[in-house]
């Protein structure tokens, strides 16, 4: 038997039956939603109600992009090069990098690396620094994000909000003099987050998570 | 008022509202599953319940598509030079195209423009000259395609089985010598064209939809 | 011996030594130039000293786009989303299309296709069917594009002014109206026709070239 | 007058005639040879006699990668899903990164952090923490790499063996063990080196470098 180079724990084929985490792939066309799709192929197990919800709760907040950022420019530049459709959403995922989506990613790491300590010691840290909070603060929404307000809403009453919420919230909410430059625009990181705890690959949950996700690099040359 | 060189139906921001089809946001998360949202962005209304489920079907029945095609190739030799997850993602899509995934656009097409004549004829056409008939036919699935035949099935339940599906069905079962070759793969096309049946950017529903999509290229230069 | 799935004409390897086009890499490093090099790998064989020039003249007129067309909006919007150099080049590239780059094939095919027409008849067909003259018109050089204007000279020069440029000059001199709307531009892929008159491949040379190359698309799935 | 949002010192348009680097480009068509171009591009200066025939040594060697690095898989695989040209080609330079091509800059940077300390010092250094020093060894060549021979020899030849190409041939020749175990396979970037001791940006010049490279990132949103 023919060892193979390239190997997934996500699907696999039995003569013509195509096996997703374990699941025939018929037997869930149908009785899945695209979301709980997307939860099984990443986790590995089917969603709870509460963490479907919660997923399309953080789905629905990314939908619009408006006309400005990187990707979208991108995008309509080859678009209008005179390129097909999947070239042009190619490049417009090309551009999601460190400084457009990336915060996502940073304040994720951020928090989980300092757990342990209070917000108020990870602000002045930062602060004294000169170093800028990841996630914290958005171009156009000055006071809060409404967005975040949301998710965060959402996450309390579906039992999401843990302690990475709390700390970003904290983080927030410190009497320190920052709170005037931040907001809580993150909250779609710091929610997801809530549900992702444990998970070791958690930044592969993020649609706009890029640099050093944890992520097995294929060993290619080996 | 300055004049904007791109423009866009789908969104706008009103001050820090932000616009989805002229739903707010904001009152959108949480209300919608993400299936509802994507039908909202690309048909600019929301999805009565049948729609919802039938998008539901054909999104879940893609989402497998095991080690070997060139999307996955792409994407994993991107990922083993060493580059982050948003380029590996990137290169994936762009690996779509007339020869993967362009099947679903081009029979969706033989069967809008030859609504009026008999699957008959249609094969004969295509047979007596040499051509290839789009969407019939699978490396796999030589019999029949499961996904397609679950497809359909939801397709008559639900009610969008319509002309489209009928003469999709009508080739296939035709009895000419060629039903041995041609399976139902493109049922996912050809149910999804009984939703669509009036739009006209019709193509732009399809995840794997590439060249000859009519959007409207951007007039850069002009 | 196992059968290769992929093949190539260009280069192989014999334990250590690289060949490219039969010549081992070794030998090349020191005695070509890099268009000499170029050269080598896209035709074959080695160009003559007046088809280097030739060949060194036409890509030195490109390699200045400025900093508005869709290739440079598409590489700058990549790299300002935080992605490392090559994927804001490979983004660049992407935007190359049948509205960017792509009127020097559109032409070639044209000057093909119609070689044994007359100008004058060439022209009132397009113009009289509404048709634009591929190549023929640029949005900043009105009256003549300097560049056309040095390439066609040194292909006389060089002696590859053969009848495909001479057709499109014919194109441009007509005593139709049309010669204030047109310029050479296109004097880039004429002169380059005339070196490559009989070559199979010819889109391949083109730096710009994209859509409907004469590259055998591989096989994948065959 | 209006500020300008992108700025570059390459090049501009005065009228209908076209700068680059402070020559007009109609002045360069014949002129230079399609290298000293890119060298002019790249270093706002032209070369002298020496430095573009080393900068033709090093591009001449890198023309030839086989069909096996991920670079030409993801090209292929893209251009077999049925896009253009220029589709494939992108893709492919997307595929470099730090595990592929990446080694050329993390050489460049170890030598230049490094220059002070002696051969033995470094190689022990890395050894002893169990670090892999970049650019030394190749999965092909195993006692030595013919193309970094050919370069090095050139880069004293035409005076451009300096220190770092110094430190690096100092590490290769150690009298330590580890010398069965490295080769000279990245005399290209240190040769390259050479050239640019003093440059700010030196990995600009690196057909392959990618990732941290000193390019301005265009700041966006400001």
């Amino acid at each position: 038997m023919s060892k193979k180079m390239w190997r997934t724990a996500i699907s696999t084929h039995i003569g013509t039956k195509a096996l997703v985490r374990g699941y025939e792939l018929e037997e869930l066309i149908g009785n899945l939603t695209f979301t709980e799709a997307i939860y099984l192929v990443l986790k590995g197990e089917l969603p709870t109600e509460k963490e479907r919800k919660m997923l399309d709760v953080m789905f629905v907040a990314t939908i619009e992009h408006s006309i400005a950022p990187p990707s979208i420019i991108a995008a309509r530049a080859v678009i209008s090069g005179g390129n097909s459709l999947n070239v042009g959403v190619g490049a417009g995922i090309l551009a999601f990098g460190s400084a457009h989506g990336g915060a996502l990613e940073d304040i994720m790491k951020l928090l989980q690396e300092n757990i342990d300590k209070t917000a108020d010691k990870i602000v002045k840290e930062y602060l004294s620094q000169g170093k800028r909070i990841p996630g914290f603060g958005h171009r156009f929404f000055k006071d809060f994000d409404p967005r975040a307000k949301k998710i965060l809403s959402f996450a309390k009453e579906l039992g999401f909000y843990g302690k990475y919420c709390k700390l970003a919230e904290d983080m927030d909410r410190d009497p320190l003099s920052y709170n005037a430059l931040i907001t809580r625009t993150i909250a779609i990181a710091y929610a997801l987050k809530g549900i992702t705890e444990e998970a070791e690959h958690v930044g592969v949950f993020l649609p706009n998570s890029t640099s050093s996700v944890k992520i097995d690099p294929i060993s290619y040359f080996s």
